[in-house]
């Protein structure tokens, strides 16, 4: 029972100890090892995931070969490449375990299924996309206004737990810089 | 009446001809001359908008004094700092008309009760940011993976007719270009 994703999803909308069973048959449970890849590029998306336990990336290969992350997701975040998933196409994305993970994962007709059951979950969801769309606004604000050392400086001081969960090379990568320049930033702001 | 954001809400939840006119009565039409300020950095944020006719970009002013445009949202398009909107906070943007401009405005509380009143529109929003998100993952790809000469070209194969609308110097700031430059590339990917 993922008394998590009920809590979780009583801070927007009451579920009731009766209905939520009959929610969490909607969701399978899905266990990773550190980097296993939950999705992959060029695969169909065909799942929205919520994390209960761990950490997973999301990253794409540039023209270079190099894997670029571009979002993170940690307890009680959802991530999916929601482009991709809206229209069931492929992913220019791959969704990584950072660590052992733990996601609750629902299939796109399954989730259909699950809004028609339990229309109040809509709210939820309207909740859950508002609030990462309005994230996202500010992200694209720091990332036109922010030099790169700014950025890890503004990410340390809201974030810090997380910067210091994150492996450095994936920190980097996601701040757009050289795992080395990141080190010497990080020893400025130490000192 | 509206037909417009009628045909809107349509595309995604049953709208009768009886209901429309309460959902109508939440809203209130405020039109803008060329330049007029919708909004502005430093007042909360207290409505959404829903882009009737015209054009509104959404811009922070930078260390250097500089108006840095983040958004555009064209007819049928929703728009407002969310952030600023789902906490009734103060904004950290502007937002203002591109051209002569009509929107739908709806404030925090009356959206609030319009949801109440009529719970399917929770799933009409619910779809609104699900899209908006998504694409905004993508824009997030584009600008770690673009250079601005790519990105230009990208946004001019997707969105031409946009192009030609948005002048230059705004477009060039959108996308972290200076005027000049812009001009450059759109020399060279006419010729």
């Amino acid at each position: 029972m993922s008394e998590q994703l009920k809590h979780h999803l009583n801070k927007v909308v009451e579920i009731t100890d009766e209905e939520f069973p009959s929610i969490l048959e909607y969701f399978e449970t899905v266990k990773l090892k550190k980097k296993q890849n939950l999705q992959q590029i060029g695969q169909v998306c065909h799942s929205n995931y919520f994390v209960e336990i761990g950490c997973i990336r999301m990253f794409f290969v540039n023209e270079k070969g190099i894997e670029q992350t571009t979002q993170f997701a940690i307890e009680n975040w959802w991530i999916t490449d929601y482009l991709a998933y809206t229209f069931q196409k492929e992913s220019e994305f791959t969704l990584q375990a950072v660590e052992r993970t733990t996601v609750l994962s629902i299939h796109f007709q399954a989730q259909e299924k699950l809004l028609k059951e339990f229309p109040k979950l809509e709210k939820y969801f309207r909740h859950i996309y508002q609030r990462a769309y309005a994230a996202s606004q500010m992200r694209m604000k720091f990332m036109y206004d922010f030099s790169k050392e700014e950025l890890y400086l503004h990410f340390n001081k809201h974030f810090p737990e997380f910067v210091q969960r994150v492996p450095q090379y994936l920190l980097a990568s996601f701040l757009g810089l050289t795992p080395e320049y990141l080190s010497e930033i990080r020893k400025k702001s130490i000192s």
